[in-house]
């Protein structure tokens, strides 16, 4: 029968050192990202994250609310990590704050992507006029339901999804979740989501009524 | 210098063995739990999943409806695993099925806890008060935004959320999401907003305008 006492003692020194390095990389294996936030969060001054260029000192700001460290901060934060893109679900957006950290992505380059509802997007305060304007590409449904979600993914690899529709009103007001991770089992469901939607929203695919002259 | 190269044959044998043992043990580490559901669910018969007692036959159903597998029937399955507790955070609960679902975990003995909102649990369709009905413990806010929070944590150590209101509405036509976690650095977080709000909620926090007589 075979023995492993059989082997030369070189080989039993490289089997060891190999075991050991595989199970030094198999404990050390990245933790997964896992980040969550509650709202209502307190209201906070974010000129400091809004730089124009990443890392680029931000414009002294004079107003009165606190730079603290919050749960919008820490969104804000998380989305403006994005590098190569941006691809948003979200089902109500009346957040200046939020609206202006997309827009910053637009200006850098990060290729946004937006879906939401139209039943919504209409109404006051709704900031997506305002990002279309900017030229950040807007979809939205055409009938049926609600397009409810509100989740967000940075640059394909960073979900971030909840309960938490982007107003200040959820914000500030709401109790709320938002949960950020990264693993692949979470993220790529919802890529796919995604791009479903977004083909599916193609304005080429709206139907519109015959006017009869 | 020490060099492995003096160590006896047996000793190398077991330092290579043990740390084999070891890199098995760790990428053999069980798979977090992932499972992401979208909505709309097309209507299906959950009469199956239903049965009063864990895996009992159920009784045959006359309906139409298909016995297909949906987002809804998975969503069910995952809530009916509790075997000791369901602590729900739903901000609308109106879908007849998902009631169903939570009252006979109520009569199997599982500690349900559910808070919700004020002003939407008075909503014609609610189910809040069915569920008070049949004995289960609710708690809702009092003043001020909305409890806006959809999520259910089992047996402290699942936790399902998303952006799905729990209604027949959001089920049947919305695009919605549910994740479904297992672990503790998403559930523990979740878990401890779910005491949190149960205590600020506690009725004996309640206040009332005084009445002049």
């Amino acid at each position: 029968m075979w023995s492993p006492a059989g082997l030369p003692r070189a080989a039993l020194l490289a089997v060891a050192a190999a075991a050991a390095a595989l199970a030094v990389a198999a404990w050390r294996r990245p933790r997964p990202l896992r980040e969550v936030l509650f709202f209502p969060s307190r209201p906070c001054c974010l000129e400091a994250l809004l730089a124009e260029a990443p890392g680029a000192p931000a414009l002294p700001c004079p107003c009165p609310l606190p730079r603290a460290e919050t749960s919008l901060s820490r969104l804000v934060r998380r989305l403006l990590s994005a590098r190569r893109s941006l691809d948003l679900c979200i089902f109500a957006f009346s957040c200046p704050q939020l609206a202006r950290a997309v827009q910053l992505l637009h200006r850098r380059g990060v290729r946004v992507r937006l879906v939401t509802d139209a039943q919504y997007m209409g109404l006051h305060g709704s900031q997506i006029g305002r990002l279309r304007h900017a030229g950040i590409q807007v979809r939205h449904d055409q009938h049926g339901g609600f397009m409810h979600h509100k989740f967000a993914i940075v640059d394909r690899r960073m979900l971030i999804t909840g309960s938490l529709n982007w107003t200040t009103q959820a914000i500030q007001s709401n109790r709320e979740n938002v949960l950020v991770v990264d693993d692949a089992a979470c993220v790529k469901p919802f890529l796919d989501e995604f791009e479903r939607i977004w083909e599916e929203y193609n304005p080429t695919n709206y139907v519109f009524p015959k006017v009869s002259n």
